[in-house]
């Protein structure tokens, strides 16, 4: 009844535009949870929005409020809400009031709760349409309800509420879309079993923030000047930041689930991540292109390791979990409220450039920003005063994408002036002074050209019209949102368990949150700071190195960190000394995950090491190409051959693939292998051999009872390994045992077993092949760890 | 006569320290130029200052004046000079009083003039030393005189002065030690024939900078700090500075000859820059060490360009030399007064930082600084508000070595709060606060600490001690110098003609002397602004490329290192669009004399070249072991593979060493190879081929008539040549025919027969094997230099 009246009403008034060129159908737009938080605060208001700036556009409208509340009660709630509804700023009073009497008169509540609700809903619309005699254009089902409900919603919709054919069906969905990759492929998988790709509009309401909106038709507008220095050699770093006051107070239900990394960086900070990494689509408006680039740029990212972060967790945060989730006191939450992440894509453009996503609750100031920051070419001849003065090129040369809040309270675009005079559309964004003097980013504002909207528009608004619209760019595909999950997952499953750093909130937190890069990870900047720290989270601190004896031979033990340091100092002093004498130094390495950080450190704290003249020889290999992940060349060559220069000819991989098969016998690689050691090396004995130890006593690829390499004449020998690959190329023990120094490094509390065991037994080479490790006329020396000595 | 009365006032006077503790023996100082300038402005002062330092240390001292100028005039000026030496601030007047009258006692004036004159002040000196009982420990002479006058003075000390044996010579010389790399081995030949190399010592005064001189013990003071961070993965520039206000009136005679980087860059800021680049000998005590390791430092640099630097000349200078000079208003100085250069050196500790050496005259401020920039790898969380108001590791890390002048008119040695509190030797540096609020390099004063010496020393001064001392690590030896001109000399040659940026002088200059990296070159940053250009300097403005048809398909030509610029454009252009469209790029080299210059031009100035995803072959190869300067690939590998990243996999030099012998046919190195080819680069189809041309058509190893490789389904081929070594491995011409480009590169005047020949002829291969590259869907440019082209 309701509705007739209404549109009795409309069709009375007749002479509005609304209906009168309703000539591309009409548009039922229906709010789930109508009367909810969001729905309040946003939802309406982008709906009246929408009508008022479409409504002599060609479509008619109805809008259609949803709850479970009963059909008298939640009437009321509703209409309370819209009589608020606000008129902005740039509409003139007169046509607003009259426009919003109207979108009242175009406005209804149901009760959806039982599937009868649906086909009610469902006969009203279709007989409105019938009585009006108005085509059917298409239905917008906005979900604004929580993710359990959502099924039952959804399969409702599908089987009651869809629109006939030739019109169109749009749902839009609010986060949650799931918790991790797995979750999120099941309720993707549950929405495709109801709606198609094409119907579901995922809202991430950061894609419609203004300065996030506008990064990709800025770099479009602005190709000209950006295609030369949008890439990594001039880009120094990005960072894209959300900061909020507020912490999670009355809303730990949520949080405690989800953290700041599911909460704010997988979501609204990854968004804005593809918009500055993705390539530019030639066509930025055709919104298929923009999806395919922006997939491509996530598969373009490296993957996060356990130390691509920092955690921090505000420290009132326990007591309120405890509180308002009625744990216990002892309950210990490992939820994040702050995190830093360092991110780096593999890509051409932007190989080796940090992008920094930063967020948390609890902070100093409420902010948000997406900050690209030009490298510094220049140098100034004149002095600084002269050089302050003008926009010379020394100053700092950034673009700013700044979302809110903050120092400058609006959304705004900025750009250094000493880096160009963008293009920018002028119907929607205006060049601005501000206060000129007011610092951002280490400037003074008059260093940018700075441009605000010409009308300030709430996310939500820009989001509505985009749906409206059909701008699937606007909103995360199927696709896009599982790369988005499948790239934090694996951080996320890392970090669960881990400490994280407590911080009091507020201005309190001084430098405790700042954070730095350090080789390819993050890591606070200051010491944690004892008075916080639970004291279960205290290391032992004494990390000297200590020397002794280990089965005879000379011991060197310390923290693992430490050894490492002082074996890779030991081989530097071995080969400036070796090459010193004789001109050449003949290294042969082990494979296996202990030497990793021992490369690492050669490679970035060995200036000096003479590797000119160093020759590069394997102990052992799998026989997997040489390329393959397994190779122990693979791990050589990518840990430290590619940061050092060591001529082509001294690198010697063992020739586990020869003519394009893998350790053929016929082939001979054991017999090539020997000879060229035999041609290079004087004597056949190598000036440093590197070994590991296995949990079962190998070394080198010998292994308990190998037929091969334990002894005997024969030099290079093939093994069987016990776990695959099983088939390996080694050096055998005699020759080893030539060698004029042998370092054997053993790390980790997983050794300590084997360690302790070697401690006791003698020379069994055929039980224990590392126990045959005896140079004949050499020097053994043994790197083991606090752990594997101690356990 | 005078020297008896002056000795006997001094023994009469008795109970001087000086001579009563005489133990060590008598040291005569003679200052040859005892009137000129220097003289008189420092080198009397700094005597005066070595007297009162070490009169009671052991030896006693007589100081000999000389010049050209007759006894009487001459003992005149020089008195003159000697009774106006300044007691310094930290000595007591009454002492220095006393000291400097006996001083004036100690010190005689000479005319040297004659080779009897020489024979004389000899005779003297031993008379004395006879009369008065002493034993001689050695002597100085101090050439304080024009360079042209060198020769001579040092043939007559060497055959008449030389103190007899026992007692040392220590010979002193100012700059210039000559004028380029070869005129210095000139002036070091001739020099040498008079002394033995400790014998002298060649004065930068620049190492006697206090700032300058503090460089190498803070280095070595605080290795805790610097060691992990004195690398380029922690720094991000070097500036090393010295800038003038005064112009070159007056001595444009001198500076004419000399310009900016002969005058202050070559000696000076180049000393500077080996204090920062070397390696820290074990200890910076010992001279030997310190020296040797500077060598080596020098080995590292890259040799400049002619882009390394950019060059300019203060707009009167010109008329000042016309005046001076008495040249022609026409005439035209190619001089600079100012250079900013580009240094990088190879070594693994400073591989890609920039170092930025800038000097002029005519500038805006007078200052001298080296100046460390850290790269800034934090993020600080909190606001710009409290983030400026501690010592935040967002502030820039700087370690400034502060030689004078400026803003802080003092020598200082500056280290921010954030990086560390440095060691600094409390009897000689103190901290000081100066103004906190003086902003120097973009921070207020109170960002860092700041050290400034307890006594303030003239350069002179610190050096005539360490002459004394026999410190040589303070002194130029003749192997640095050397060196140093070798490092220098191709720049001067390549930027003598080259026309100069004219600048106004002083304030006037704003950004005009600006300049910027890009690529591992230097530019001005703002365009040459047209009304201070001198119409007549304009430089014949050829330099375009042309392009046009040869043999049908594209050419390419240009004076040959703009040639090659071009070339190594195009191939990086080819390689990045390749590689974002498969992922990798095959490129085959071909190996001769030509490619070096263009590989040498890849590895240094394409930074963004896709070397990782990019495989090397080679065209063809001499039957050599890889590691003979013969070999095609130790070229590629010296001059190209040792300066980029290929990943070890990616290189694929041809096998014609197997089995420890070359090229034997049952090794099937050509079979090899072409399976090689097949297995990786797909239908076998480089994505580049460059080749060269011989004078007798030949390209790659395919030589005129040659049996295989012109035609055939043979892909890899083993062919004859003409010249030594004889046996070759080459790709055939129907391989090199699948490629999707080849290049050819022509350069040379010797090649003008050859490509005239070839723009006539047809397809003819067995006559001209170059004739048959005709790629059957690929595309052929051939690139031709001006000489090769135009003869």
């Amino acid at each position: 009844k309701m509705l007739r009246i209404v549109l009795g009403a409309v069709l009375f008034v007749g002479t509005f535009p609304s209906l009168a060129d309703a000539s591309q159908g009409h548009i039922s737009v229906v709010l789930l949870g109508a009367t909810g938080d969001l729905a309040k605060k946003y939802l309406w208001q982008g709906l009246f929005q929408l009508y008022m700036d479409q409504v002599s556009n060609g479509h008619s409208f109805t809008f259609h409020g949803a709850a479970l509340t009963a059909l008298e009660p939640g009437q009321k709630l509703m209409f309370d809400v819209l009589k608020k509804l606000a008129c902005p700023p740039d509409e003139s009073p007169n046509r607003c009031a009259v426009l919003k009497d109207q979108f009242l008169k175009l406005s209804q509540y149901h009760q959806l709760k039982t599937a009868e609700n649906y086909t009610v809903l469902n006969r009203e619309i279709e007989m409105l349409l019938r009585q009006e005699g108005l085509k059917e254009a298409g239905r917008i089902f906005y979900f604004s309800v929580p993710p359990f409900a959502y099924t039952d919603i959804a399969r409702h919709i599908n089987s009651s509420c869809r629109p006939p054919p030739g019109a169109w069906l749009r749902v839009v969905l609010e986060k949650p879309f799931g918790h991790d990759l797995e979750s999120a492929q099941q309720l993707a998988a549950e929405l495709r079993s109801f709606f198609r790709e094409e119907e579901m509009y995922r809202v991430d309401h950061y894609l419609g923030k203004q300065a996030i909106a506008h990064i990709l038709p800025f770099r479009d507008q602005n190709r000209q000047f950006l295609d030369p220095i949008w890439n990594r050699h001039h880009v120094e770093r990005v960072e894209i930041v959300l900061k909020e006051t507020v912490d999670a107070k009355g809303r730990t239900s949520f949080y405690e689930q989800y953290g700041v990394i599911r909460d704010v960086l997988q979501n609204h900070l990854t968004e804005a991540l593809m918009f500055l990494t993705m390539e530019l689509p030639a066509n930025v408006s055709r919104a298929e292109e923009v999806l395919q680039c922006k997939l491509q740029a996530f598969q373009s990212l490296q993957g996060l390791e356990k130390n691509s972060a920092v955690l921090g967790q505000y420290q009132a945060y326990a007591s309120q979990v405890q509180e308002e989730l009625q744990k216990a006191q002892d309950y210990i939450s490992t939820t994040p409220t702050f995190a830093g992440v360092l991110i780096h894509s593999n890509s051409l453009r932007w190989e080796g450039v940090p992008f920094l996503l930063t967020s948390g609750k609890a902070l100093d100031e409420r902010v948000g920003y997406v900050r690209v920051l030009f490298k510094n070419r220049a140098y100034c001849t004149q002095s600084e005063t002269l050089r302050d003065a003008g926009h010379s090129q020394c100053k700092a040369k950034q673009i700013i994408f700044y979302i809110g809040h903050g120092a400058l309270n609006t959304p705004a675009v900025l750009i250094s002036r000493n880096l160009f005079k963008p293009v920018m559309p002028e119907g929607s964004w205006r060049e601005t002074v501000g206060q000129p003097d007011l610092h951002v980013f280490g400037q003074p504002l008059s260093d940018y050209y700075v441009y605000t909207p010409v009308k300030e528009r709430d996310a939500y608004s820009v989001l509505i019209s985009n749906i409206y619209h059909g701008r699937k760019d606007f909103f995360i595909t199927t696709e896009s949102l599982l790369a988005s999950w499948g790239f934090w997952t694996p951080l996320l499953d890392r970090i669960s368990h881990r400490s994280l750093r407590l911080y009091p909130g507020g201005v309190e937190n001084q430098h405790l949150l700042d954070f730095e890069m350090v080789s390819g990870e993050v890591a606070f900047t200051l010491a944690e700071p004892v008075e916080l720290l639970n004291p279960s989270r205290l290391m032992p601190n004494d990390y000297r190195t200590i020397q002794s004896k280990f089965r005879q031979s000379r011991l060197v033990s310390a923290w693992s960190e430490d050894l490492i340091s002082q074996l890779a100092s030991d081989i530097e002093k071995a080969a400036s000394r070796t090459v010193a004498h004789s001109g050449q130094f003949h290294l042969a390495l082990s494979g296996g995950s202990s030497p990793v950080v021992l490369f690492q450190r050669l490679a970035r704290h060995h200036y000096a090491f003479p590797w000119k003249h160093t020759h590069i020889w394997l102990v052992d290999e799998r026989c997997v190409p040489l390329t393959d992940t397994e190779s122990n060349f693979f791990s050589v060559h990518n840990h430290l051959l590619q940061s050092v220069r060591v001529p082509y000819f001294n690198v010697h991989p063992m020739p586990v693939h020869l003519n394009q098969r893998l350790c053929v016998e016929e082939d001979r690689g054991t017999e090539l292998y020997a000879k060229e050691i035999m041609t290079l090396v004087a004597n056949a004995s190598f000036d440093l051999v590197l070994l590991g130890v296995g949990t079962d006593g190998h070394t080198a690829s010998l292994f308990p009872r190998s037929e091969n390499g334990l002894e005997g004449s024969q030099t290079v020998v093939m093994t069987e390994s016990p776990v695959k690959p099983h088939q390996r190329m080694s050096l055998s023990l005699p020759l080893i045992n030539k060698a004029r120094q042998v370092f054997v490094l053993v790390l980790g509390k997983g050794k300590h077993e084997i360690t302790t065991l070697l401690s006791r037994v003698g020379h069994e080479p055929r039980k224990w092949p590392v126990s045959g490790v005896s140079p004949s006329s050499g020097q053994l020396v043994w790197y083991v760890d606090y752990e594997a000595l101690l356990g």
